[in-house]
């Protein structure tokens, strides 16, 4: 195209001073993506030429071995065939889709009906929400240590202070509740749970979620349940939704087809709200004013998911969690017999935390250290906990084939060797 | 499934009061949900048992005649099909998708490359990252009266005082110049301008948006360019992107599918960042930070992007343009037959502005009052100009087919030939 800006190629350009951003850009910050791509220092080892085996980010669908459904894309094709999905749906999502979600997530316990379901940008864009309606400037929220860091990410994003709850790891990764309990105060806008959990892989209790419950209930503290990894759960573990548990505490309980349907790129996730107390009808409200904004995510995906709820066989989940337990169990077995390294068993999703005995290494100085040095000298990419808020720990993720975790073991197990005190 | 609430369904609900919600969730006002939802006051004439007329909603897909080429849908079948887009993309997007945007957007004088694109959750995310990065609470942002209400909804939702520059009817709705430098102080952290324009339906000359870039250039506040509409104008008229006319301005230019290829359900926005002056270090940052919150949209459709642009034959915008000038036509013949109706007639984009005559009907208070009376007895639904900050007026959307057209301004017709003074 021809040359337009005529007169301005000669305005002189060196005078615009760097154009300062807003607060909350500046507040905004992924301690992954600052990890990850913190410069790695000059070691004394060679770097390795070896092929990178990632073990570090939650996406299942990066080797092959983890496939959605074909009922999945199909549906998909169906509704971009269709040309009846073009439209802009609803802020709030497409109507018949938010009662297939009612309908699929109703309990007797804690009914649901479509007026309870919110679609979102991916769960992610669910905990945006959560957190955004029921917290802000002077508000906290109450998060788990160690927890998915995006909460942390949100909070700061919004200016609400994110104050950690301890997770105890001989104990299943259960919270501690005297603990819990002791950061809430009147500014105190809700307290956030992630069942079953990343980074953790630990399925609550029904005793566990109702000591959680009896603390809000005691201090009125609303309860955000993220429940992205619902129904993945390991052998003679079962799965509860928080919201099954109780007649009384307000829940915004989220979801989506990230991790169950293998799809986490086409961004769709929900809030169910649960509200028996009749106490959330401001925070409705919120929420369907907080949908206006970006109007919703993708109708195509939107209006797959009838189908995809409908038409993937009930043998699919039991077979997906086969396979996440078999993966799970060999990464234990190969990594405990470690020295120095020591699992926590998981009991469903799709990670495993490492404890790292520091002392048994020489010249390791940190979680982040050891996970830097790795990826330098072997080649193999897990997070620290530090990414976690939890020092002293790794998180490996356990979606990757037989083949690869045992080569990574083999590979972290020679790291571990060559760095033993 | 079983009850498991057990022993919470003795809990008393009674005492739950009504949960807070944020100050960004009461600040979240999007007047268009307002003004159409108020109620309805009782009126002497009964209410009309027609068909609804709906020529309120920007979507063109509403009625079947405007309908997005085969060669879109394909794309988002085989995206599905192929099975390699179902994981995690980049936040920004993924890369081949901004380099396929870049390329068609880039120009001689105003270069784009991959980096310089975010992907975006519709125009809308577009919109709300862009305000986001570069104001704050405490900022204010520069927006166009009359203009598209999510500006100001968005602002208002980040805390961003607006402040509304006029527009002026008479000069094909060029902005008031004098009046927009007046409203800049050293908290301004944006001027905003869309072209073509939603509710105008104006198409700015070069002339005009070298006037804007040169306010620009004096205060050195940067520019975000809404061109959701580009390239949609009529005959006789030429589009040009606003940052081609300036090697200074740093500028951030919005764009997106919903309009130009009739899938605004589909929420695939996109930001060009225009930064010849090198002021936008610290935002192209602070965009990346924002889009790691709910990690970019829907990764089949960016992955149709390429092919769309590529294998959507060159005869389909013209064809587009031509069928919506033909639809603007008919309506601006039809309503300037009604005395006390004027349309200002539009250059481009989907919309047509009316403006009213208020002292030429009896007991008509205001352009909501018409539009109101009007849905009542004649089942034609139409915006008001308070949605766009621009009282006096009423926007008509152009995109129905003929014959609703037609009726539509029917009924119009009787309706104010029945409120003539
Ligand atoms: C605990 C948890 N919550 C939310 C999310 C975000 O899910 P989505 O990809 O649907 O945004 C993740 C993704 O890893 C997660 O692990
Ligand atoms: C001027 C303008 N900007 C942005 C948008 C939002 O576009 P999208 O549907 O892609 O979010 C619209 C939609 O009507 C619009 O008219």
């Amino acid at each position: 195209m021809p040359s337009t800006n005529g007169t301005n190629a000669v305005q002189k350009s060196s005078s615009w001073g760097a154009i300062p951003t807003s607060d909350m850009a500046r507040r905004t910050f992924n301690p992954i993506r600052d990890i990850l791509t913190r410069p790695v220092r000059p070691l004394a080892s060679p770097k390795s030429s070896k092929d990178l085996l990632s073990l570090s980010i939650g996406d299942p669908t990066v080797f092959g071995n983890f496939k959605a459904h074909p009922v999945v894309a199909e549906a998909v094709e169906e509704a971009a065939a269709s040309y009846r999905f073009n439209g802009y749906p609803p802020s709030v999502g497409l109507a018949h889709v938010r009662e297939a979600i009612a309908n699929k997530y109703t309990h007797p316990d804690a009914p649901l009906t479509a007026n309870d379901v919110v679609m979102t940008s991916g769960c992610s864009g669910a905990v945006e929400m959560a957190i955004s309606v029921l917290c802000g400037a002077g508000k906290n929220i109450l998060l788990p240590r160690p927890g998915f860091c995006l909460y942390n990410t949100i909070a700061g994003s919004h200016n609400v202070e994110a104050r950690l709850y301890n997770l105890v790891a001989e104990k299943n990764w259960e919270a501690d509740i005297e603990h819990m309990e002791s950061l809430i105060d009147e500014n105190t806008g809700a307290i956030l749970i992630n069942n079953p959990s990343n980074p953790c892989g630990s399925n609550y209790t029904k005793a566990h979620l109702r000591a959680i419950l009896a603390v809000c209930e005691r201090h009125r503290v609303p309860l955000i349940s993220d429940e992205i990894y619902a129904d993945m759960v390991f052998s003679g573990q079962t799965f509860t939704s928080t919201a099954w548990l109780t007649a009384t505490v307000p829940i915004l309980t989220l979801g989506g087809l990230a991790k169950q349907w293998l799809v986490p790129g086409w961004r769709i996730g929900w809030i169910l709200i649960h509200d028996r107390a009749n106490a959330f009808e401001h925070v409705r409200q919120g929420l369907v004013a907080l949908s206006t904004i970006i109007n919703g995510p993708c109708a195509l995906v939107q209006a797959a998911i009838p189908k995809i709820f409908a038409k993937v066989p009930d043998t699919y989940l039991p077979e997906l969690n086969r396979q996440l337990e078999s993966n799970a169990r060999i990464l234990e077995t190969e990594i405990n017999n470690i020295p120095g390294l020591n699992v926590i068993t998981p009991q469903g999703a799709m990670y495993v935390m490492v404890k790292i005995d520091l002392a048994a290494f020489a010249g390791i100085t940190s979680d982040a250290d050891f996970c830097h040095k790795l990826k330098w000298e072997e080649s193999v990419e897990i997070l620290p906990g530090e990414c976690f808020s939890y020092p002293g720990t790794v998180r490996l993720v356990i979606t990757p084939p037989h083949d690869i975790l045992r080569a990574a073991s083999a590979r972290i197990s020679a790291f571990c060797q060559r760095h033993r005190k």
